[in-house]
């Protein structure tokens, strides 16, 4: 099997002055394209340790994708690091990221200058993949080893996340051209509201049963559910997708609605899709989860097709004067109840002239948890034409999860409810 | 200089399941205590793979922190790997571990199964670092090299961050009582709105100037601005404090209100704390930012001293219905325009009776974008209680990045603005 390394340059990183997310975004598109990857680091603007680092990198994989330490000023080390390791003679200006570095600059309004010029100044013995979004150009190194017949790749990517995104197609293209990898398909299964290990009793018998081409893993996570990811490898595709669509069949009966996708999509999207082919509209009204649940579905382009607007209605005072929950309801029940959660869903319905509204009230901790509603405890509501639900979770974990999973929650009930899956 | 090595275990992470936050939580701390951090790594959960870079970074570094590999499934071998690496010569089960992990299992409902249980089990090599939130115990390793008088320590850590992040504290203690370390002191100025060029010419003059022991860090984060970080090394912390304080008086005065906390400090908390003191109240009325102001504002603890509430103004019929903006300002000059930001923060204080409110209507992208207000384009007010201000903000950025800078910017100007700092 094809192996890949990572290695992500910058100090930034080692002061733990940023999270890494590009490592994580580049080994799963390899794992994608069925390439293993067998190491990922992270090191200094040094040139002794890159090099040493990436002579590891090099030994102990077929592939290494390197991203950042590719800025304009002189603690920017990797370019040049790359250009001795790999013996070049000279470098160049590209002529295509020249000129897109112009183009940056003039839209900023600034002139050239001399460090953003020699941004496109690359080592002869690199090929270049082009930066539209940025200065830094990507780069290409090849090496031949004595007695391996396919040469060894090391890809240089820019470190600004959505630059190195933008990119990393071009890179996935040049390793399947390069390497004959093994066919892979892979379907990915979306899962909300079974745990681990439930999930894993529930489906042990399917799971044996699987014809041995197929594979799978558990990728749970606790804002988006437990994903199954089913894969075969060195298969023809067709032959494959097959093989996998079978299996998702007899997968279906069993797990039915907690399934709410396939791949790519995300509870948010999910609820998206349905409400806007179905030209519905939507409003919420949140307590506990503090604008969570609206923010994430507004951060999905498109939201306007299908949702209106919501109450925040973090103070009480706002639940009955704005939302026209009863004050008596409060007094008797409190705010987290059943009574108090369904009065806001259909408030902020009514008062937002929508198809369908969701609520919640709870209570995300640290502190304002008793003996009947411990810290965890949300009632979530959901209202329809001519219906309203409530529901109660309870969960443990700190305030900002709570928060997260609440409004993970609050989506997928939307869900059920608007597939009329739940009653 | 003491050093550090990071060594995250899981095959989670090499298949980009997961994002890695441990390695750059674990970095920050040590930096803060004066440990350099010299290579991060992530491995699979493999016996071969663990030994060879634990042994690299053994060689390279102190000190070496390793995350997660330690559940209580097959595929964790992480306890075991290191049992033979330090020459254990048996296993015990440790008191305190197996009390804490019956609690655990005694809160969940559950048995004490055989895979729980032996959670407690530890090499005899390793002193128990006791973990009170979850099963499985941090344990420290260590070895005397033949010609280096310090030991060297290996901290093995649970994977799940909320754990590792409660032992850190003790993992920290240990270290710092072991290595006779240098001295250190550290205090970070917080600024919004300046972006780290422009600053960096702003205060040359005072940096060039600043005494040779202060040593200044630029730590730039789209969402929470520019942070300043002023070290001392290896001085006595009076003498280091009294350096620090005289710098950082220099600096006040040109930075001025750009300035908005120190150290752990965030934009949503210092507005919570002014409003907080004050007892003032707010409202939020959010079109573009979609619930992102409210949302952040409330992840903190205590938001309810404050916060009222606010509303989602996604459609314009809400801005106009519930907020009461006059349709003929849509209809004159948009929803992106200073005249309807201000009837919604107008509206919205009203409507909730806070004495301060901050609206925001923008297009984050995306589509939705013209020549004269383009992608990235966002309307700001903040209204108090004599008198509405707006601002305008252009920025360039994917859509959820524009959503988060917008957030930042209506959470700083509404901070300028409780301070009186803005006209």
């Amino acid at each position: 099997m094809c192996t890949a390394s990572i290695c992500t340059i910058g100090d930034e990183i080692l002061i733990g002055q940023i999270v890494d997310t590009n490592s994580s975004f580049i080994a799963r598109e390899l794992n994608k394209i069925g390439i293993k990857v067998v190491f990922i680091a992270s090191v200094q603007d040094d040139q002794a340790e890159i090099e040493s680092k990436l002579a590891l990198c090099r030994s102990i994989s077929d592939i290494v994708i390197t991203t950042g330490g590719l800025g304009p000023t002189k603690d920017d080390i990797t370019k040049r690091v790359l250009g001795k390791i790999y013996n070049a003679r000279s470098s160049y200006y590209h002529k295509e990221q020249s000129e897109i570095i112009a183009e940056i600059c003039k839209k900023r309004g600034i002139e050239v200058s001399t460090l953003n010029r020699d941004q496109a100044l690359v080592p002869d013995c690199c090929k270049v993949l082009v930066n539209k979004l940025g200065t830094a150009p990507g780069m290409v190194f090849m090496e031949y080893p004595d007695n391996d017949p396919a040469p060894k790749l090391l890809f240089s990517l820019p470190g600004v996340p959505y630059e190195m995104r933008s990119i990393l197609p071009e890179v996935l293209k040049r390793i399947e051209d390069q390497y004959s990898l093994e066919s892979i398909y892979h379907k990915t299964i979306l899962t909300y509201g079974i745990p681990e290990s439930g999930l894993s009793e529930m489906i042990a018998d399917w799971e044996n049963a699987l014809p041995s081409p197929v594979h799978l893993a558990y990728l749970p996570n606790p804002a988006s559910g437990v994903k199954l990811r089913l894969s075969v490898y060195g298969e023809e595709i067709s032959y494959a997708r097959k093989l996998v669509s079978d299996a998702i069949s007899g997968l279906k009966p069993i797990l039915k609605e907690s399934i709410y996708g396939e791949d790519d999509q995300t509870l948010e999207s999910v609820v998206a899709n349905v409400l806007t082919c179905g030209s519905k509209t939507l409003s919420v009204a949140e307590s506990c989860t503090g604008g969570r649940v609206a923010s994430r579905l507004t951060m999905l382009a498109g939201a306007s097709n299908y949702f209106k607007g919501g109450v925040v209605a973090y103070d009480n005072n706002v639940k009955t004067g704005l939302l026209k929950v009863d004050p008596e309801v409060i007094e008797k029940f409190g705010a987290v109840s059943s009574e108090c959660v369904i009065q806001m869903a259909e408030g902020v319905k009514k008062l937002m002239q929508t198809d369908y509204s969701v609520a919640t009230s709870g209570i995300a901790g640290p502190s304002g948890g008793s003996d009947q509603k411990p810290v965890g405890t949300l009632w979530i509501a959901i209202s329809g034409e001519d219906r309203t639900i409530s529901v109660k979770v309870i969960l443990s974990g700190e305030r900002e999860q709570n928060i997260e999973r609440f409004s993970s929650y609050a989506l997928n009930y939307l869900r059920l409810f608007i597939n009329n899956q739940y009653i």
